[in-house]
């Protein structure tokens, strides 16, 4: 009984999340109040702020819930059997396969976190974390020999992290941007900065 | 005598922009308000409200003053002896050697143009003629045999604009963010999309 009460409130904060997800992508962290987002997920004021009191703390349930995402991620490039196959697998996900809302929540709270501390604060955090993940990963890659022994990893990490920001900062503005189109660039570009010299131009499991 | 004039009207433009832009960049568009602009540029609402009457028609002049900016900038790739010498100058120039506060200011511009359809419809206008320009710059380079023949042009136009979007994001969110230190990994993977098979790795004019 107690379990099945878990497993409801966790698909309860589920459900509040998606919603506000949805409102804040929509019209943006500002323009969104509390009251639209209790209507988007069906529920009255009483029982959402029980769950979540203030919109500063759905962005943090929000950015909990991707830093879990991630962290499965990057597992799972680690644990493919090809590294450049895994990550092309995971630069699929993050930027083809996610919806348009998402993208659109994901420019919202990098634009909020330029003018609102306590979302810059969550925002850095997200941040910090999936840079060190991103480098974790590269650092098993050099260490197994897959990728460039010699690779300053620090700041190819921050050149992933150039890609992916400005994947989505083109879907989010750019009425028609192709990203299935781009993607197979993006992904020869990483392979020429990671891969040993003279492995340049294998196959990556996308066509280039 | 009507010569200086123009001339005095020209200087007061930039002085007004100039001031805009500092403040959109500190405080976002929809914060700052025209006397906070006027007082930037230490003049009188009266006066600033005849060279622009609006937030609208000062994010159309700094659009403007882009657009005329990036025409300069690409052609001097065309007209640069070596082709990726001249694009490493452009990325410095704009991915590095920008002031934070025109780097706030794109930003500013991007997300505003997720909310506000006047500054969509501005944005969207310099997009394409930006897209057009670098794709120009392509086509030439590739007519001269200075990078491959079979490019597609316009998805590599699409990758240039998602590493400038990137890098000025990184800038404008990631405490820290060195630019100066990615930079040659960015160029180092463009020109690995672009140059010839068996060029990709030649010098750059920029160590990688």
């Amino acid at each position: 009984m107690r379990r099945a009460n878990a497993q409801l409130q966790s698909d309860r904060r589920t459900e509040i999340l998606d919603a506000a997800e949805r409102c804040f992508a929509r019209a943006g962290f500002h323009q969104t109040s509390m009251q639209e987002i209790c209507a988007e997920a069906g529920m009255s004021p009483g029982n959402l702020y029980r769950y979540f009191p203030s919109k500063e703390a759905l962005i943090a349930g929000i950015s909990e819930r991707n830093r879990a995402e991630a962290a499965v991620s990057f597992s799972q490039v680690t644990g493919a059997p090809d590294f450049f196959q895994g990550l092309a697998g995971l630069a699929r996900h993050h930027l083809v396969d996610r919806s348009d809302a998402e993208v659109g929540l994901c420019a919202e709270i990098m634009s909020e976190s330029r003018r609102n501390p306590e979302v810059a604060r969550l925002y850095q955090e997200i941040e910090v974390e999936i840079k060190g993940r991103i480098a974790d990963m590269l650092r098993v890659a050099a260490e197994r020999g897959e990728i460039r022994a010699d690779l300053d990893i620090d700041a190819a990490a921050s050149v992933l992290m150039v890609l992916g920001d400005g994947m989505s900062w083109r879907r989010a503005v750019e009425t028609g941007f192709d990203a299935e189109r781009v993607l197979p660039m993006v992904l020869k570009m990483v392979r020429c900065l990671l891969a040993k010299p003279g492995e340049c131009n294998s196959k990556t499991g996308e066509s280039a």
